[in-house]
């Protein structure tokens, strides 16, 4: 097949459309509908994200999706950001909808008083955002102007600074990995719409690049790409095609602890400002969403696909013994569809191929009388017959295999 | 205790300050700030609502946040609703922040041809809405400008009207039985500003009042109370002070179908139009987890609590038997923490109580040569020595205890 060819099988639109994942509509140009299949996998990507991240010692916050307009003009983003900001009016004055969720995160770090001991202290947040985007520009889930980020602020000392950055980049292998990713990563560097002094910008660069070096990673400089905050390491995964994504980012930020006087309590009793890491590992799960649609062509491992079996019983005899089978294969935690049409069993294993539901379960009156299912795998083909308990083995081995 | 202090005592504001649950600020009146220990309970509540309405036969959507106003023209919401809604422009547009989801699940069920096979159709959202509420009447999680709904919409025909009616009543009943609510109920009819016909506003009532005589549930009649579109039952839940709190409610709507033209193909195979069903339980997270604050008055049931066990080390030198512990009882699946302050055992567990954590798990030195606890309950005292393969066993138990 030619790369052009390749490429077109693998849009993500055209599988999202054919697969019932997700659409989009006239009445919200460039925010996604997300459709009941399209869903399973955000769920699922949502729940292997917030597993971890507990696991890991963050600890998950919501913040508000639209705040006053001062805020926005304390942070930074009105006099940086504002032409991709959108905006409304609550009790007669401006609020901001938020285009990024750090204000939130530091507010919460500032309701209390903070100890040295607590630091870091890492704010995970599933973040909705609005960002404007030109009309000409929309791509599905790729280029999208609302999305939500798979945010987290750390706030740290000086000195943890080089060992939390090298704790997100394990994080962030880790997750590409499950997901069978190889990335490169490039570090972005002061921008010309800067805030703060070139002194602190140097510092932080340079505490970004020693994490690089320490752990002897390859990367690439992207002068003059960081934040209006920060410079950046960003990831740009590599998908079956060989193809890059900017997805991943880490973000050091001086500025922000600054515009809002963040402070703890050193062992010397004296307060002191953290330093805020800003820093993403999907990016945002919609546009992460579109490169998983096409990195497996919608031929999505077994723990990420919608519908992870189809039973397809032959005839109207063997119905009620096919919704026996959905409600165990249920029970025992997979996801499973009955193609119960009066269909030729020809016809539905094409449709459930064209789908691409990972496994398909062949019921006639032999698999009835021996309990079992004529077990078919997508893109494979018969497996034989097996019984209900080797089937959930076999499932269950599959789910816990991530990659 | 006399009422008064037994219900300044249960202050969800107060609580929710002291347990470190929600904030609410300046920068965004009536929008919470969920704190990381809120976060737990309404995880938990979400993966609770989640995992019941999968299996149900529930299927799960996502749809934006905003969207043109032409659209809530279309819907009824301008007209009747635009007073409480927020606003804003994309590509010099105007857009409505949306106050309800019930568009959003038309435009999925629209956007494909539906057969009479497939209804009822059953789309669940956990929906973010924003609605203007007077600064002065804002109250804690109870009264805010932005919630989530646990909202579903369901399309079904004429003839499964009652049936669904019927088992959305089960499912409501079931999850208030899970955090020990009793509740009433109540029949809202046409109010003053209704949408739509006598005629039809006639047959939903009775079709409503029909299912409760034939459940021979109790309820009132709300003369005029009902939706713009529809009438509905609400649901009141009863507090263990025996206050009542409207929460959830199911609501018959010929109109939206209407207004934007849904159809199916029956079995004559002619277009016809669905009849929605509008339901939640909890009503809004924030507002239902105010309820359960003041309910439980912070004492939550294992399962919701934020910190299931604080292990309490006696001196340093049982710090490294603590950190173990922890990270046992963290693999089989709790929530644990340790205090390592160097404090007498005393106040750890004056300390512990006040936050209200279930169990404490005090280590000297007998249960680190033991490798075991001396477990201690909240608001009961000492339970004794045990094993962790004990302490995990009790724990599962009692997590598996919803009630």
């Amino acid at each position: 097949m030619s790369m052009e060819m390749e490429v077109e099988k693998r849009n993500h639109r055209k599988l999202g459309q054919q697969l019932e994942l997700f659409m989009s509509m006239e009445e919200a140009p460039g925010m996604p509908f997300f459709l009941p299949k399209g869903m399973v996998i955000r769920n699922e990507l949502e729940h292997l994200w917030k597993q971890r991240h507990q696991q890991v010692g963050y600890q998950e916050i919501k913040t508000p999706i639209m705040m006053k307009q001062e805020l926005w003009e304390q942070s930074g983003h009105w006099e940086h950001y504002h032409e991709n900001m959108y905006f409304s009016h609550v009790d007669e004055q401006n609020y901001a909808i938020r285009p990024m969720n750090c204000p939130g995160a530091v507010l919460i770090f500032n309701s209390k008083r903070r100890s040295y001991r607590e630091l870091p202290i890492r704010f995970a947040e599933l973040g909705l955002v609005h960002r404007h985007e030109l009309s000409g520009s929309l791509n599905g889930l790729l280029r999208v102007r609302s999305f939500t980020q798979d945010d987290a602020h750390l706030f740290v000392r000086e000195d943890q600074i080089e060992s939390e950055i090298a704790k997100v980049l394990d994080l962030i292998d880790e997750f590409y990995s499950t997901f069978g990713f190889s990335y490169k990563m490039e570090l972005s560097t002061r921008p010309e719409d800067f805030m703060g002094s070139v002194e602190i910008w140097d510092r932080a660069e340079s505490a970004l690049e020693k994490v690089l070096k320490i752990k002897e990673l390859p990367y690439q400089i992207n002068q003059g790409d960081g934040a209006f905050y920060g410079p950046k390491i960003d990831f740009h995964i590599l998908d079956s095609l060989g193809r890059s994504w900017q997805c991943g980012t880490v973000q050091l930020d001086f500025q922000m602890p600054e515009k809002f006087h963040c402070q703890y309590i050193g062992e010397d009793n004296k307060p002191h400002r953290p330093i805020m890491i800003h820093r993403a590992i999907y990016g945002s799960i919609e546009r992460f969403m579109a490169i998983l649609i096409e990195h497996f062509a919608g031929d999505f491992p077994f723990w990420l696909a919608p519908v992870q079996a189809k039973i397809l019983p032959i005839s109207d005899a063997h119905l009620s013994y096919a919704y026996q089978m959905k409600r165990d294969l249920e029970l025992a935690g997979f996801r499973i569809d009955v193609d119960d049409r009066v269909e030729k069993v020809g016809l539905k294993i094409r449709e459930a191929e064209k789908q691409k539901v990972p496994y398909m379960l062949i019921i006639g009156d032999q698999e009835v009388q021996n309990e079992s299912a004529a077990l078919r795998k997508h893109q494979v083909g018969n497996v034989g017959q097996m019984s209900i308990q080797d089937i959930i083995a076999r499932f269950s081995e599959e789910k816990d295999n991530k990659e």
